[in-house]
């Protein structure tokens, strides 16, 4: 976000103005479409919310912008010599995805973490920079040759990083695949994508689990699905709902995080891995499995894949590399039978043209490395010890008030409030003392959760953290 | 595409056998679904196809696949213990997007590219490997540092790539835009798929240029668009017929490609791009500018764009660094209108969650650098060369018997063949002569045009390639 330079000679609402002037007359804002709020503005861009009601009154002053009673300020229609007609883009970004309420928490952190402020950020459910293999990555790419081709890549992924993961799925997942079973996409979010908006239709019925990510995901709304809830308790999702469902609602898929849930960090039982497969085998239904946490088991033996024990192609299986070496590399994958893989094949060729070969190579190259399982190991520790740090920070500040399962792996914990509150107040209050963190509301769980991700703060960061917390708490349920 | 050993003692047969066991047994093929046949997966693999019809009798044999009267081989429904019941994946494929005939060519060329055999391609629109910037790539590289972030991506593209690109588009094309106006997408293919998703809606009229390479794009037709086309000549795509598409079917939005337009490597009139903003600022339709194209102009001096002279914000433009830097970076961009980059960007997020770092990265140093510039100057010098030696070689092997104007920039020739020919057989008979190149018909030309891409095959490999055209087209016409 462009910041005034306030070093400059140049008054700030003087540099604001010409911002705004030359963003109008560039035609990001056309004749008649409406600026951003004085208020909202303000906060973007660090100012007082006065300067840039008086760099709007400068606009004004010169006829690019008028103020309307009760609906902003706009950019004027005849500035610009003769009325012409600008396309009305209103119009044409009308209809589409409507803003679910959980969104709107995930909007406000977002929008807090991009102001540049300095936040404690148990909200990003993504690794801190620190624990990704970086040294790993400088050396791999020092080593790109000038020949290396950067063309058009294979539409169903680079053929190396499937190789990679035919050796990988075996070794580390118990998942034997051929490399003409795996789709790459970008991250684990794309074959979710694939798989909502393709093999389903609007108005299908699925099956999730409560709480689950997946209700904090706009794709899920926006494919037009009718959402299902399957309880998670203590041994994870209980498939006996799964029938009842199936009779009630016809669902169509289920879609479960057997390992290290997000966001209650729990394990599948064995015995329910047996059971979901049977009863999802006996009725047909697919069941789409997302494994992205399994390798950060902090003892080192991840618990199986579902998709190991599936005899009968009834698993579709997600990973990624997203939680486990960098999110920003877009690395994730799908396993599916040949007839899939090729369908989402061409649809996603449709969407984006293939994804490019750089972090591809990388992560081919990581993946019949040496270093990969050196970082796991590494990577492993990091996080246990901020677990570690984390529970102790809860239990030195909340003593008695919270309670959770402790996570064995994945990078949250899911923390229970046992006092009523406004999750969203809390959120509210935490925010003005500089911590951000996930009210469970975002996963359709009821007010009183909250999802710590340790593995996002630095290790310095989790205490204070927690206790700019405890104050939140005690300012909202007193 | 894995192929069988042909240093191992174990016979062919029995090692395609070994391995189509594999993929069956993996679930790649549940029961009840169909093998590839014998000839295609014979083509696929370099063996003879009675090679794999020996290994498909193995398999029968052992009852694991069987054959059926008139619908080829599928796997055993009943070889696996119980009869379980699988999902039934092919209820799941149903419906989408219906392959267009046009589509059928650019498959089959696209198979045999895929199959590893020697071939001169005319066929792929990209650069050859060697005209990628590939030394100060590798030099980009190799100064990647320890401690860059390798997190989830900013959702609206990199923000030192957007800002590199402000300073781009004012530089190379005459557009002013600030960092917030412009989308980062995976090329110009991603821009491409969101406005036509997401600003349109099935059943919208939509003008393209006749030929034009977005016919053959299958996601004009699966976003239910009605296309209606505007002929292009010597001057480039005529705007008199917008009114009247206009009035009788009320087009919402048009898409042209001014600069070295593909396929016909046209520039459009500067009198006609005038006439074209006016025409569509009088009717407030939006014109989307793809622009890949001009940075490649043989003399140096590119066209404008129509976004330069764009006072009503009526275009929505579309860059890449495909067809300059590397198609395999996946780096293009929009600049639009804050309302729509706003909407965009919450779709495209939805899609992938954002791309990867590590390609814009690359696009941010290397625009930023004085590697692009002295990289244009070559890639001019080389693409000009190739144009000639394709030229050159058309009038020695064909002379009189075809036509074409020629390119100033660009990557293609559109060649005119004089004598009435199939163009689908043309292409069969290239192919049986180690050549491949895209018919016509493709971009929704009558029969009787070939697209050249001479930026593709290797200068020694031009003369070569179009005396086997010469001999394919004589073999058609005789």
């Amino acid at each position: 976000m462009w910041q005034p330079d306030r070093s400059s000679k140049q008054a700030l609402y003087q540099q604001i103005a010409a911002y705004m002037e030359r963003r109008i007359f560039y035609g990001e804002f056309p004749p008649g479409s409406i600026l951003p709020s004085e208020r909202k503005f303000a906060e973007q861009i660090n100012v007082n919310r006065s300067t840039v009601v008086q760099a709007y009154e400068e606009l004004r002053a010169s006829g690019i912008i008028e103020s309307m009673v009760g609906s902003g300020t706009r950019v004027s229609k005849y500035k610009w010599g003769a009325p012409k007609q600008t396309p009305d883009w209103l119009q044409y970004l009308e209809g589409g995805t409507v803003v679910q309420p959980n969104q709107s928490f995930l909007r406000t952190i977002r929008e807090e973490l991009d102001t540049g402020r300095l936040l404690i950020d148990f909200a990003s459910g993504e690794l801190s920079p620190d624990l990704s293999p970086n040294e790993a990555i400088r050396l791999l790419l020092s080593e790109h040759s000038l020949h290396e081709d950067l063309g058009y890549d294979n539409p169903q992924g680079y053929v190396p990083l499937r190789q990679a993961l035919v050796s990988y799925l075996q070794q580390y997942r118990g998942i034997r695949a051929t490399e003409s079973s795996i789709l790459i996409t970008s991250g684990s979010h794309q074959s979710l994508y694939l798989i909502t908006q393709r093999l389903l239709s609007p108005g299908d019925a699925v099956a999730i689990e409560d709480p689950s990510y997946y209700y904090s995901l706009p794709m899920f709304h926006s494919a037009g699905l009718r959402l299902f809830r399957l309880p998670v308790d203590e041994k994870g999702v209980c498939p006996e709902g799964i029938l009842s469902l199936y009779r009630e609602h016809n669902i169509r898929m289920i879609f479960v995080n057997p390992n290290y849930h997000n966001p209650t960090g729990r394990v599948l039982d064995p015995s329910r891995r047996e059971r979901l497969l049977d009863v999802c085998g006996h009725l047909g239904i697919p069941v789409v499995e997302d494994d992205p946490f399994s390798l950060t088991s902090f003892a080192g033996n991840p618990p199986p894949s579902l998709k190991s024990i599936d005899v009968n192609s009834t698993v579709l299986y997600i990973g990624s590399l997203s939680k486990t070496v960098a999110s920003g590399l877009r690395i994730g994958w799908m396993v599916a039978p040949q007839s899939v893989v090729n369908r989402l094949t061409d649809e996603r060729q449709q969407m984006d043209f293939g994804l490019s070969v750089l972090p591809q190579r990388i992560a081919a190259q990581l993946l019949s490395s040496d270093h990969f399982d050196r970082h796991l190991q590494r990577l492993r520790q990091e996080l246990s010890h901020k677990r570690n740090l984390l529970i102790d920070a809860l239990q030195r500040e909340l003593p008695g008030e919270v309670s959770y399962t402790l996570p064995q792996g994945g990078l949250h914990l899911w923390c229970k409030i046992k006092r009523p509150v406004d999750d969203g107040r809390l959120l509210e209050e935490g925010m003005k003392r500089g911590v951000v963190f996930v009210p469970g509301s975002v996963y359709g769980s009821e007010s009183g959760y909250v999802r710590f991700t340790y593995a996002r703060p630095q290790p310095d960061e989790i205490g204070p953290g927690i206790s700019k917390f405890a104050q939140a708490l005690r300012a909202v349920v007193k």
